[in-house]
């Protein structure tokens, strides 16, 4: 059936994988072997597939956690990641630093000098989850795996969100100012291209965001994150039961579970103290991202407003202007009527109709002149009137 | 009162019923005859009724589903489902869908060989609801036959809105690009009418997202659809209590929600396990849709997001384009009060009266350049104050 | 007391009254003979009055229900309807619908043969509220006297505002399409009064549909609408306790709701089974108001956002005409300036100042026509001009 | 020390007390007197200071309630309310009512006549405490003395806020419908100041509504309100548990509050029916009055949107009224220009170059009448063509 | 490996150190020693950092409150508050805060003598936690050392904001109402930079807000909080269970964390009687200063709502003015075009064809006249139409 498999499938797709001591490797899966893999239902590969490729999502299955923080798209268990698409370019970023950070723990463990590196420093221990207090040592509670790789994961996106925004940012308040001083086509369409990737940003932060805010609101999906303990929990189990399992951990998976949840509701001590001691861990991590990403949330709609506000000053200034355009117009108006009636006196001389005048001399200038100073008293008054009704200004 | 019946219902109503291994056969059914088959009451029959055929809802009933959501209109139960209208142009497909899955799944119980089947595998198991573990085989949680169904519906009703608002923003773009381009009655005429498409996709994409989300919000209610768990555990109760039920299942559906009740509240082991457990399984189906969705959700409001930067764009161009025609009308104006007021002069002259120039040779060329120097002069000055007041440009 | 009463409340109002089997009779009753026949606070009749005229609410009280809803307004309790204002010409169709259903659901238990009808077949049954299964016949979940009551003021209040909203569906769409075609006063006016009508309208279906989701988010307050249960369950208490309380129901009501809720958190299967069977049925029969209600307020905010895009579209396209209004003028204005230079021109040749041209013959038609081509030229220019600045359209 | 008080405090503040009799006193106390004598953190006092003057807001502290709903600030315990600037114009209503109805009810006690008031005659009985259920006689559900006080307080308020609406509805309609008729800056301004009326008094109902609705939506912060209750409880529990107690009920608060926390988590019948049987006659008296300020803030809101709409009406109508302005505008202008062409012709024909028409006579009339017609032509075709652009209306 | 984390961690930063009574001495602290001195994740530095110069927080940790309250970035413990940054302008006044009321709390209870201070008295009392009764002894709670910080801090951080939005204030008015008065660029762009000004200090005000109201909606978030509380617990229960804890508490934390969590299920007596007791003073601490941050909201966002109304009445205003300008326009249009009709006749009469008025003497004046009276006629037959139509207005 693995070649009808193939067949029918076809599209394998390129995953890297990395293991718990930050060791990776490239290789071509297709979705029945990522699917056996990491124990997760084939709907959830969808997730990672590219109807989702804006959509941002963080979820929990019973041996996996399924990541789809913009780019990065991965399916992280308690022994190693699955990175889907490892090659694009922003992705390559994630790599480097789970190659920096993954290894470096493990080493930490054994030299333990460097606990003082600038990123917080996670000990991974892997014996660390057995129920016995001595295993807690060192001031600052250890991270399992699946959440040093969720905290990288969380990071190069949020650093990667904050960047775009401040590319936003830099180039939006000269862009806008332009427009604030000069109201031009051109500026127009770099203001409207503004607001579209404002918009597009916008949604991105905000998916990530409330994924987070979700997983937070809800203390039973970020237990179910935790699988490093789920998977000893389940080890105790079985040992407790005495039960003889498959040696397949996956296909006993429902068992377990089934088991957990019996265990839970019996309340007893161990289950409590896990459950209590180890969600903290996590809502402070995410807590921390929560937070930065409510930061770039709030620059950008920062940006937005000043954008409106933008709008709203051009639109009120093109008004005022329009009306102080029409108020000069009003007045060469009201010059070029008075005008106008000179002419049109001038014109009833210029008639061929024979008139008391047309003979009199060195009554031309004077005439003239009476006929100036009347057209300036006409543009007067007129103007005195439009003044007086408060249309025409100081 | 059969006859009675026919009479007085008048509309019976072209029925298709699917039952478990994808046989179909049409038939017309009243309004009592569905009432009576899937034990509802009658009111809910009226949701799958004209007034609501816009709105989308998913109830769940003592022993059965129903399911309005866009134009599937269905009754499932644990053993069959009973789809309105099924000839309809839309619902067609999704009939298309029950017959090529529903089938294939049942068979593929019997050989095994397909489960690499692009679309989720699921392998109905009528024998599986019995609590021992080993009916659990198979890396892939398996579906009853009531979410199958669903899982198809909602596929089908997200594709179908996928692929209308595929179809939306494919007109949207160039239409409001053209807007962009050229303000005229024609391309606002488009705008408005797109809209309106938009308004009412959106509200349909609403419904049925708001739908889903307020199942995931509520576990009970979730609880509820689990038909065919509930059908086997009222079956595993009647045993227990040695109650000689009727033959008819129907009929003692009242008691045994009781029963039910009683049960559900001693805490037992059985049915807190079938609680959990099975939640889970739906909630996972219903979170991939829901996703879908809100991303076809999303991409309608990023349309409706870019329709309000056009419309922006446009005011203010129309706006900014507006002040630019009254400024070269200004300039007009201008120019041609300083041809009027050299009209004027020339019109003082056209006079028949008598005037010291009037015999005077050899002025006539000198007079009319000095004039219109003077006139250009005064075109000058003015256009000076007007750029010395900001109203007329560089 | 009886008169000084009388006296002092002054304003008697007009009651209806239905008993449980439809038997009607009017009546004029005070205040405080409504207080002591449904045992409600007096507070709660302020509900009823003239303030809250616009307002719709549903309390549950000891042992009445107080219903506002729109135009109905009155006071259930287990064995009667009190019925406030009942000759209004609204309410006369509630008292009709009451009339019709009521007795009919009554006889329905005598004859069966019309269970058939097309509405909910709803069989009051007083003897039902035993525990016992066998009350439970028949298919359907049959509701208690005040759900009956409930569901009928509900259906005559939905179908009310349905009408109204199909009215206004009616009204809105020409005249919209109108002001689209064509703005005039008129048309704005028409526009105005739809838009109050429209908010009104809209406020008063939201304030129906509050109330019900209010209800259906709250389960302890729809448990305190089972007005027949509680007092049943009363009944049951008081011979349980074997105490001997007064004849009077009513002044033992406070006594009874301690012992209730003593009772109530003993948990004792019997209320919980009570508790359990019931809020679904009046979840069920809210629920499918409140899906109709959502429906009517989805068609009034459809209107609201086609009258929202009309007036986007009507202010564009008011711009974009005055822009073409300029843009004609404008031509024009170039147009006669142009004029206006070759006016000038012969202005300086109609000068009564000797010219050489003016003895010159033969030169007229010439220089006539050199002229006009050189304005002509001139307005070409501008024209040009304004074309090449994107000022005027092709 | 008291000396030094007196010194530090300074502004000793003028307050009136009533006693559970409507006895009332003016008494100038300061801070710390308040304090004692109503056993609240000296915090609570700045709530009713001047910065919270346009704040509302109902505290329930450990033996009094501090309301402060608009202008009435009070403190309110078990036995009096200290009521603060009872001088106050607005606050003389307050104390009007007090005095009216707290002595009028005791009383009510005695003779028993005036049962029938119109206002909820509620019958203050400081013996009805006690878990006796003899206490309880009559229809009516008595409230506790500080329920007592908040609904005259709540009266007050929701009176005063609805006459003023009242008040800015008589004065809007008249304004915005002249606005709609005339658009002048006096009128814009009065719709200005309307506006900001508007949004003040909005801002002022919605806190006192926002604030209801928050106790309302927490019954332990209701259930902290029954004061007496409180009071008895306490000495309840003092007798039960045999301790000598202090004779200052004071300084034993804190003690009596962790045994009631205890007492409480116990589940003892006795508090149980106490918390369940008053939080309901508290929750029906906040209910009716959130009743009445949603009337009042939905009438505001309804305003606002009358305002609104008037001002969409007011943009399109002198929107509208321009185009038309610029229609008839350029219908002169096309008129202009062929008057103007005509001006040039004559123009020609009276320059002082010769041409073969200056001697032939009896053509100036013709030649005129041709002039014309070709001007009127002129001005039909330019008019057509405005009028095939649709630009120029029927 | 000191050296190297000197090194590595480079910008050590200026720390102020305050213990419980009031000295204070300045430190250069790096990270690190933060770290292990508070005992918080090094994620939480972070949020000290310049990232979240403008978020706002107060997070709860093991021993420490990690509080960023606009400017104030402090670590607060039982024991000692660590101020970030304290030499900056506005951190001044927080640190004076701190000198003057922590000692003075301190001397308090020593004398007892200003017991009478204005800002309420917290006397801080290490002895006070133990459990038994008589060491509750005055009429107010007083706070533990932790609260009386974070007290201060809400103290200088609401001044500082209410003080900013009384300048906002101060500087709105004046400037809305002369832009009101007359519209400038001038006035546009101070209106601008202040909704700039008002949108920054919205957002600053809002996250404090929030900050408070999300502590105020978790009960477990603030018990959190209960530094001093949770230190002694820890103590107790170390005593109870006779564990040899290691003489540094900070290594013990994670195992007495998970000792409480256990003990605080076990639901004994004393843990509940602390979590109830101690939330109560935190939430009318946090409620107080929740409300007056209410308040300075609620003022900013009255001065927006000001300047959105402003906004719409100058839209309006000068949309009215221009109207006006066009009818104005539009008089003086109708009357030149009169002028230039009759301009036009005695155009034709100036041409050089013979006519038959050319010898007519006496003629002219009258002509004249009759011309003129004719044109004015026009003018008046035009008026009157555009006043028919309504365009000209009375």
């Amino acid at each position: 059936p693995a070649k009808a498999t193939k067949k029918k499938v076809g599209g394998a797709r390129l995953w890297m994988r990395f293991d718990r001591g930050g060791q990776s490797e490239l290789n071509e899966w297709d979705k029945n072997a990522i699917i056996k893999r990491a124990a997760i239902p084939a709907r959830d590969l969808r997730i990672l597939g590219p109807i989702f490729s804006h959509s941002s999502s963080i979820l929990a299955r019973e041996k996996a956690m399924v990541v789809n923080l913009e780019f990065i798209r991965a399916i992280i268990t308690a022994e190693e990641v699955l990175l889907l698409d490892p090659l694009r370019q922003e992705v390559l970023l994630f790599v480097d630093q789970l190659r920096q950070q993954l290894p470096h723990k493990s080493l930490s463990k054994v030299d333990g000098t460097n606990a003082e590196q600038d990123n917080e420093g996670h000990f991974p221990n892997s014996g660390r989850w057995l129920p016995v207090p001595e295993a807690v040592e060192g001031l600052q509670a250890e991270l399992p795996f699946e959440f040093q790789v969720l905290e990288i994961a969380l990071e190069v996106v949020c650093t990667f969100l904050d960047s775009s925004v401040a590319d936003l940012e830099r180039d939006a308040y000269p862009v806008l100012d332009e427009l604030a001083m000069n109201v031009s086509t051109k500026n127009l369409e770099q203001v409207r291209s503004l607001k579209s990737n404002l918009t597009r940003l916008l949604a991105r932060v905000q998916k990530v965001r409330d994924e987070i805010e979700h997983l937070l609101d809800d203390n039973e999906d970020m237990a179910q994150l935790y699988l490093t303990r789920k998977w000893i929990q389940n080890q105790q189990t079985e040992t407790l039961l005495g039960t003889s399992v498959s040696n397949s951990l996956v296909s006993a998976a429902p068992n377990l579970r089934r088991l957990n949840s019996v265990r839970s509701r019996s309340g007893s001590l161990v289950s409590n103290h896990f459950n209590y001691y180890d969600v903290e861990d996590l809502e402070m991590l995410l807590e921390a991202y929560f937070m930065q990403l409510e930061g770039t949330r709030n620059k950008i709609l920062s940006v937005r407003e000043y954008i409106d506000d933008t709008e709203d000053y051009v639109n009120i200034q093109l008004d005022n202007q329009r009306n102080e355009l029409i108020q000069l117009q009003l007045t060469l108006t009201i010059a070029s009527f008075a005008v106008a009636v000179e002419t049109l006196v001038a014109g009833w001389f210029g008639m061929n109709i024979p008139c008391t005048l047309n003979h009199k001399h060195g009554v031309f200038w004077p005439f003239v002149l009476c006929l100036t100073v009347g057209c300036i008293m006409l543009f007067l008054v007129i103007l005195g009137y439009a003044r007086w009704k408060k249309l025409l200004g100081s």
